[in-house]
């Protein structure tokens, strides 16, 4: 049914006449690193553990799913538990609850915790998707500012949420550890600080953190060892990135039970299919499995950090699955040619700057390989007449 | 990790304090006619599909899914351009979208049309999420009123249309056909009226279109029909009914395809997995198994309606695969009797009426042998002095 309408003939909301969907292009080239996404297959044990769990689901799917997802939370529960860097905080399904990808549980805590009439702060560059999701739910959003080096210190970020909402304070308040689109990790004095600073809610946004360097080496405790005592901070996880299931879209939290709570009167009944249950439950029984290529991808990571400066580019440190490269004279042109090169790269909209992906070893040598042409075609391009004109012509 | 705070001590958004979760009871009783489940298992062929088109995704979890959902919506309709209530009106993907259950599709046409300063207007009673999906996105609702036997007028719409906002009319509406819980078709010239009364959005929820009685039999036509030259009216869908897929959690619109653009603004990115699209695909391919148990559902439907009288109760007629049911003294008392008959039906809070989901045959059984028992005690408690006591006490 074909139409002439177009969204300007549409009673859309006056605040999102002339927005663009967000959304990284999906293009089909070879090497694509632009998404954060684990470039390793989920594997094949994994694999017949999760097609088993789900053939069990499909004859019953008549049915509706468990609304309160009680298997899987206990599972994730007992994920976080065993995690080093949680510090042996004695998470139980109470503490936990998931969603459609940490962007619906990120939606849901802004469904019950902002609203009109209240104000989130961030601190950007970070994950872009934290003020589309504030301003869908009608909540005010401030752009914090960051120091150095995207830096963030104690006493800026409690400045800065005091004074968010007119000087009412934030009543929301996006921490993103590590930081997406930096990489670098946040250290705990920020978090405590930002809390201190509000009698609201404060999310720690820790999609990367598996990806994290140990404790022994350099390495930031989860904003989890935090949680005791502390009723209004919320950590935020997925499988999507360490776990390699982002296909399967499963985002959760770790916080005090008052807050699941909260979000019990905003979820859609049902939000979470069997379907999903099941598939995720199955995955975390074989945890081990699905992070053995975490340390694979840490590899790459600070193999691209350390191959920069060759290049005549430089990368910040990373604690995350990418690395953020400055240094290019235009990005947005640098994104182009590397896409030539058949490698999709993401800018992120900072001047001179790209994020890239660690993926595998052989995506690692064809980025760099391409990085290698481009950073000479733009060298050619900002002085021509150090082109050897004779032999292009001969 | 234990905790003495409370909802009360958060910094929840004050027009949800005091409220409860939305939710039936997820109890474990043999015979469940709660929720408006399909009581039919997924056939077997359909099982064998749909886990094999799953098993092929799942070594790709890693991957991020197809954000825009192209195969499913090339699927749905598909399925919509061959069912007769449609009358041949050509949809293709570009006037479909999906998400997880109607419910999500319902909350992102309120974020893109509703939202603070705008209002929404249903029929009450009605779907009972429709007021809370409008108050979550920060909508306000009105509680639109129906004539004798929960009927709706073309003038009567109207009027309220343009009466809510104070004057400024309705921004969305929401028309429910068949009705749940009534169980009743909407005519389609009071959808018409709601169309030409407002400049917002008009939304049909069609969640249990599939149970309609023929064209020719007292069948309304679905509000597809009115599409072409009405951009803003959405017709919504569900796979939960008549598919028995419910747990998949997939819901559907068609409409113009400039809703479909104004959905992206708000849809959070790769809302639905690559296991959901699979799934939905494959299951859409065997529709006609799928829907093969529509007809048994009906017939059941047709029994528990003529049943009724014999039990001194009454039904309403039924386009949808459930009954509500009046008569009862006391509602709550016969459905707490019910329960410990091992039956499991629906109080949705209007007097004297229980709603009552049609399953199997030998659900019907159960069902109207409880029933029978129930109004017998129900009798007794009423009219103490009618029981033989002597018997009781021999």
């Amino acid at each position: 049914m074909v139409s002439d309408t177009t969204l300007d003939d549409l009673p859309l909301r006056d605040d999102l006449r002339g927005h663009a969907p967000y959304g990284a292009p999906q293009l089909e080239v070879s090497v694509r690193l632009n998404t954060n996404e684990n470039s390793h297959d989920v594997p094949p044990e994994v694999v017949e553990a999760v097609v088993a769990a789900i053939a069990e689901q499909v004859p019953h799917l008549n049915r509706y799913p468990d609304r309160e997802a009680d298997a899987l939370r206990d599972a994730l529960a007992a994920f976080l538990r065993a995690q080093p860097a949680s510090h042996g905080v004695p998470l139980t399904r109470g503490n936990v609850w998931a969603a459609n990808g940490s962007n619906e549980v990120l939606q849901q805590l802004l469904q019950a915790f902002g609203g009109p009439g209240r104000t989130a702060v961030g601190f950007t560059p970070s994950y872009s998707m934290h003020p589309i999701i504030t301003q869908t739910s009608g909540t005010a959003w401030v752009d914090g500012k960051r120091g150095d080096g995207f830096s963030l210190d104690p006493f800026a970020v409690a400045e800065q949420v005091r004074a968010a909402g007119g000087g009412t304070g934030a009543d929301v308040v996006f921490l993103t550890s590590p930081n997406n689109p930096t990489g670098t990790a946040l250290p705990l004095d920020v978090v405590e600080a930002a809390y201190e600073a509000t009698r609201g809610i404060v999310i720690v946004d820790e999609a990367y953190a598996e990806f994290a360097r140990p404790l022994g080496a350099g390495g930031t405790p989860s904003a989890i060892t935090l949680l005791p005592g502390r009723p209004r901070l919320v950590v935020t996880r997925t499988m999507s990135k360490a776990f390699a299931f982002a296909g399967t879209r499963v985002g959760y939290l770790a916080a005090d039970p008052a807050v699941v709570d909260a979000l019990r009167l905003v979820r859609l009944p049902y939000h979470l299919s069997s379907l999903t249950q099941a598939a995720a439950t199955a995955a975390l029984a074989h945890a081990d499995a699905l992070l053995a290529t975490v340390e694979d991808t840490k590899a790459q990571r600070d193999r691209l950090v350390a191959a920069m400066p060759t290049l005549g580019l430089f990368a910040l440190p990373s604690d995350a699955n990418f690395v953020l490269v400055g240094g290019f004279d235009d990005a947005p042109a640098a994104w182009k040619a590397l896409l030539a090169h058949g490698v999709l790269v993401r800018d992120v909209g900072i001047p001179g700057h790209l994020r890239i992906t660690a993926g595998t070893a052989a995506e690692t040598d064809a980025v760099l390989a391409a990085l290698a042409e481009v950073v000479v075609e733009e060298e050619r391009a900002a002085h021509p007449e150090d082109t050897d004109d004779d032999e292009e012509q001969a």
